[in-house]
């Protein structure tokens, strides 16, 4: 029985933003330059719950009072593997930290109008969920597979579905 | 970062039953004389629906053709912790395999009318969420802790709940 790694990511909703962290603060961050939400991985005995509302307090200062569990992903890439809670928040209370108060900081935090995130540097296959959570789509598992930085391969609950267009 | 073990865990419905497993198979199986549902740990980049329709085939011989993953399940007692992805399943083509014909058998295999369910040996905490299941609750997150083979606590969606009453 192979051990999985597991990890929380949410994008915090406001006035029809999201808020993004811009990854540009790790010279070895697989992430690097990537616009991602907020999260990270699971402490030991964690629920996904208690992961998620501890990475936002850490990450952004702020304490979430409402959220939805949206979907699970599997991320898959050669031998690398992990699957991921994804949750949206629109319930929140506190200030966002300023940069040099936090503890560990991972990027830079920006609140970025949905319509405007397909012109940020994001992966691939966030494109997919980033719509499926638009559609306002009933709880999915994605599996996504990567070669490299390339998304190979994406299906949704179980089945094979098209690519995102590429320019 | 720590690593998880992640599992499936899937009752298959039919005719107002569910396709319960007595584990009677094993001396060491930490379920021994139990009644669960169907499933096992994921391997390696498996999706949970990979995991999901390969378990159900090993143990039952059955090919699922319509599932829905009702919830994830946090265990934890002590040192120890896994993430189950719990799934009813009311489509599925072929025929039970005979016992003597299993790859692996864990236990005997038995159709088991829903209502009659909460008689039989099952965990405690299986109990909260075969009640959700049958109330046909939204997809949950629920936390389990066991102190030994005693519920200490159940958490449903980030709320602590009261736990079954005890006889």
């Amino acid at each position: 029985m192979s051990q999985s790694l597991l990890t929380t990511l949410c994008y915090l909703e406001q006035g029809g933003k999201y808020l993004m962290m811009h990854r540009v603060k790790k010279e070895k961050d697989g992430n690097r330059d990537k616009w991602i939400g907020i999260g990270g991985h699971f402490e030991k005995g964690e629920s996904p719950e208690e992961c998620l509302i501890r990475e936002v307090k850490e990450e952004t200062g702020l304490i979430l009072t409402r959220y939805r569990f949206r979907g699970l992903v599997t991320f898959s890439s050669g031998d690398w593997q992990e699957y991921m809670c994804l949750y949206t928040a629109d319930g929140f209370v506190g200030e966002l930290l300023p940069e040099q108060m936090k503890d560990c900081s991972e990027g830079e935090l920006v609140w970025v109008d949905k319509g405007a995130i397909d012109e940020l540097n994001i992966w691939e296959g966030d494109r997919i969920f980033l719509r499926l959570l638009a559609e306002d789509a009933p709880f999915f598992s994605l599996k996504l597979r990567y070669d490299g930085d390339r998304l190979a391969e994406a299906v949704l609950d179980g089945k094979p579905i098209q690519l995102p267009d590429r320019l």
